[in-house]
């Protein structure tokens, strides 16, 4: 490529008071895709347009979205802008609080641990914006009950061992109907019981508010069981957009994070994403490039590899924000799409020792996003400890695999987009979340997709329903044979017309392997299995 | 899917001794495939046997491929397997008297903290045991140098703290010659330093032995410094294949984990996946089916989706066995071929929050692979919290999700396999992962790509290494500039014919953000920014 620099010239975007900055000079589209897309980009900066202005973008729920509010309540309406103040309010009080040891635990001692019960975005949000920008010595450290695995409760449990004394607890969820956070917080309520320790001090509630027309039956237990305190949502805050709100903000601020920066950097980032001159909008530049790289298909995955511990969760949080948002059956207009990108990583140089052998020589399938933290040693740290003859210090060679493999990427064809953050600091961290919100909108509107809703999501909860039926099923059938060994077709026909039979199999052996009053004997095949309670 | 018992009773594979299942039948594929691909079957069994038998599979290196010896030594040359059995002993009884604390650190405190510093194979491995096997309150807790990010040295340092007196520092690199490890090496070396403690007390070197033939400059300085331990590795144990050697024993076996059964259970699975009757095989059947989902062609993502917290891990671990073993440009003959399977997934049920509305509704891109563990709580933890009306537990919902997904995909046409484990102990841990190290030997054989080699690694390396030689380059003439401020086209010039600008530029801005001595002038565009060095 020899003429590189011309074309990193002509394509690098940069903002210096974001700092931040966004070279696309790697992927190979030519200029026609501006005018090609056209009429798409104007779509898109009209969808935009209306969602800000609050029109009804998640018609399952019939919900208004947002997200980009939270950080700029100017641009609210009264209401909900003297809302979102003061629950940041409330929240800066609570954690200083915390902090200061005015609100503590049970035993009077200051709460040491924070354990957040939450999953999908009311987990991933946090997790990444305290592994990207907590002190390494934060006045709290964060566990998780994200997962519905007994054995990951227990886990975490006997971590805190003792330490659950001093450990505040956090729910988060906009309903309390998510059966794994639910799960999650009677389990963390017995523990606490077993321990002799009152939960309803430890305990905090993160959710939408019960009015006349919405019920939180989380909402309602706090009160009614009066939990320490309890933080609002909006039905406007869609999960995997939730991370500057309440849900991201109070395990953050919790943790030691300076929250305002980081509401301001991503403030920065959308008012610089509202401009509507696609070549001057970064967001509008990715959900091009994301265009252009999988033809408007998702035909390339897309890979993320940040250059930077501290954002070794960034991958995970965008595959939920992307794919969540991106993968759908039906475009807008009700044909049928399965739209999506799919998206991996985890960080670099580390995954160069992974799989960027693949990346490089094997299938062309993907397209690589870089992101490099320029100043990988800010603060007051000790003095850079040179390793080699050279006098390169580590961060030279954090640079040079990056630099290295993205020119090796694209030597074999392979295309990809880099983003420069000036270093990573709350206001930075901001941005860069902000900025990949925006850009998943405008690909959505590019192939005609709504980002705001997630019908799979609720079907496969209606599944997972269906089957614990089954279960149940299966339990009353072995219960009621007294002793007796019955085969999967056997307790099928015994439970009803509309079962199947492998499911009846699934729930038996299931039965089987956790309760201690079931048992199975194995046949040579699955259908020769029997199943029987003990006496 | 009516006939889905009929399918299912005859395309699980199971064996109660391992206890592990493999279930195809959610695969879309039809009986002639086994014959179809009998001749690359019995190419694939030869291959095996002939690996077995010690041939030169890693021709790039001149090396044999033997981990499986590790487990089953009795199929090793003689003087192998004394090697072996010398080796496995002493780990163990480094492990049992550090736990006893006759071997303690400086201060003469037991440790306490386990530092890992090491890169790829040499980090993943074991980082999935300890997280899978490890107790809870495990006797050393792990941290890791996996990057060569200085702020993530920094921040591992600083969460240290004072226990820096009480850890142990394992530097795993079979060479010595890989630039992050050497780089995580010298900076713990430093950080010891500056805390007055002496390294060499605390430091164990897992690497090759230097001999006539071959130098590892990490063991020749662990001898030579006077370390701790030195725990010997053999050059047919490759990176990625290393979890049974000292890469993996070691930190396990230190973190609390019972090695023995973890052995044997990787024996027993490789002694299962020896039998030449495909159907009969799981790992034969594993590779099969990446081969029918992807056309042999890797056209479809493996999605791998463990429900339990203690797999979390498992993907990352899979995606690079998986991806740097098939990701290769050539196949065996020379042809061009672009191989690979790309691979991602984190753990259910918290994933069916973040991509599974993708999977179900939108792009059929991807199979996945759930991964069950049947007796979610083991042991004697405390008795199962019922969390709803019916007296359900959280292992109800475990089993509900991963069943209500599975059925959910298969409804939308997507394809699964269901891996089951009796439950999560080290003997089947084992047993999973030598079943992934021979489904990816067997499909590597079915596509006729050499699995265990990595040139793409080696060719990043190079790309790296010229990196550094431009940052070298351009702090040579910024320095020699007498602070005056030139742009990168004139650094370029100054540095010599053959460096691109736009490498320059990166070097430039790079020396700008990591170096208190040299500065940036910010331009209108990247052309017109200028760098100096201050005097």
């Amino acid at each position: 490529m020899p003429d590189s620099w011309e074309r990193f010239h002509r394509h690098l975007l940069r903002d210096e008071s974001i700092g931040l900055s966004l070279d696309i000079s790697r992927m190979r589209f030519d200029d026609a895709l501006f005018e090609r897309l056209a009429p798409r980009i104007e779509r898109a900066w009209a969808d935009m347009a209306a969602l800000e202005a609050g029109e009804i973008a998640n018609p399952d729920e019939n919900r208004r979205v947002g997200h980009y509010w939270l950080r700029n309540p100017d641009l609210a309406s009264e209401a909900d802008a003297a809302w979102i103040r003061r629950v940041r309010g409330e929240i800066e009080r609570f954690a200083a609080a915390v902090h200061a040891g005015e609100i503590a635990a049970a035993n009077g001692n200051a709460f040491r641990h924070l354990l957040l019960i939450g999953i999908g975005g009311s987990a991933l949000g946090p997790q990444l914006a305290i592994e990207a920008l907590a002190p390494a010595r934060s006045p709290i450290d964060l566990h998780s009950f994200d997962n519905t695995d007994p054995a990951g409760f227990a886990r975490t449990l006997e971590r805190l061992g003792d330490g659950l004394a001093e450990t505040l607890v956090i729910v988060a969820s906009k309903s309390g109907r998510t059966p794994e956070t639910r799960n999650g917080m009677l389990e963390a309520e017995a523990a606490f019981a077993r321990a002799g320790i009152d939960f309803a001090r430890h305990a905090v509630a993160v959710t939408c508010p019960t009015t006349e027309t919405f019920c939180s039956i989380l909402d309602d237990l706090a009160r009614e069981r009066g939990w320490l305190a309890r933080f609002e949502l909006a039905d406007w805050i869609g999960g995997r957009t939730s991370v500057t709100s309440a849900v991201g903000l109070l395990p953050a601020a919790l943790a030691g994070v300076d929250i305002g920066p980081f509401l301001d950097g991503a403030a920065a980032m959308d008012a610089w994403t509202r401009r509507t001159d696609a070549r001057a909008n970064p967001a509008m530049l990715l959900a091009l490039m994301w265009h252009h790289a999988g033809n408007g298909r998702g035909e390339k995955d897309m890979v993320i590899l940040p250059y930077c511990d501290g954002l070794g969760l960034l991958g995970k949080y965008l595959q939920q924000l992307v794919m969540e948002s991106l993968g759908k059956a039906l475009d807008r207009d009700g044909n049928t799409v399965h739209q999506g990108i799919a998206v991996y990583g985890n960080k670099g140089s580390t995954d160069q020792h992974a799989y960027i052998q693949q990346l490089r020589d094997g299938l062309n399938n993907f397209f690589a996003t870089f992101i490099e933290v320029r100043d990988s040693r800010p603060g007051a740290g000790p003095v850079a400890v040179p390793v080699d003859e050279s006098g390169a210090v580590s961060a030279d060679y954090l640079q040079g695999f990056l630099r290295g493999t993205r020119e090796a990427l694209s030597e074999n064809g392979r295309e990809s987009l880099t983003l420069s953050l000036d270093r990573l600091d709350a206001r930075r961290f901001g941005s860069l979340l902000a900025l990949f919100e925006r850009a998943v909108s405008f690909y959505a509107s590019l192939v005609n997709v709504n980002a705001y809703h997630q019908p799979g999501v609720e079907a496969g909860k209606k599944a997972a329903g269906d089957f614990l039926g089954v279960i149940l099923a299966a339990r009353k059938v072995l219960e009621e044979a007294d002793g007796a060994a019955l085969d999967a077709a056997a307790v099928a026909t015994a439970a009803g017309p509309a079962i199947p039979v492998e499911a009846v199999y699934h729930a038996l052996t299931h039965l089987a392997a956790t309760r201690p009053d079931f048992e199975v004997k194995t046949g040579a095949t699955p259908a020769e299995d029997t199943f029987f309670r003990k006496s």
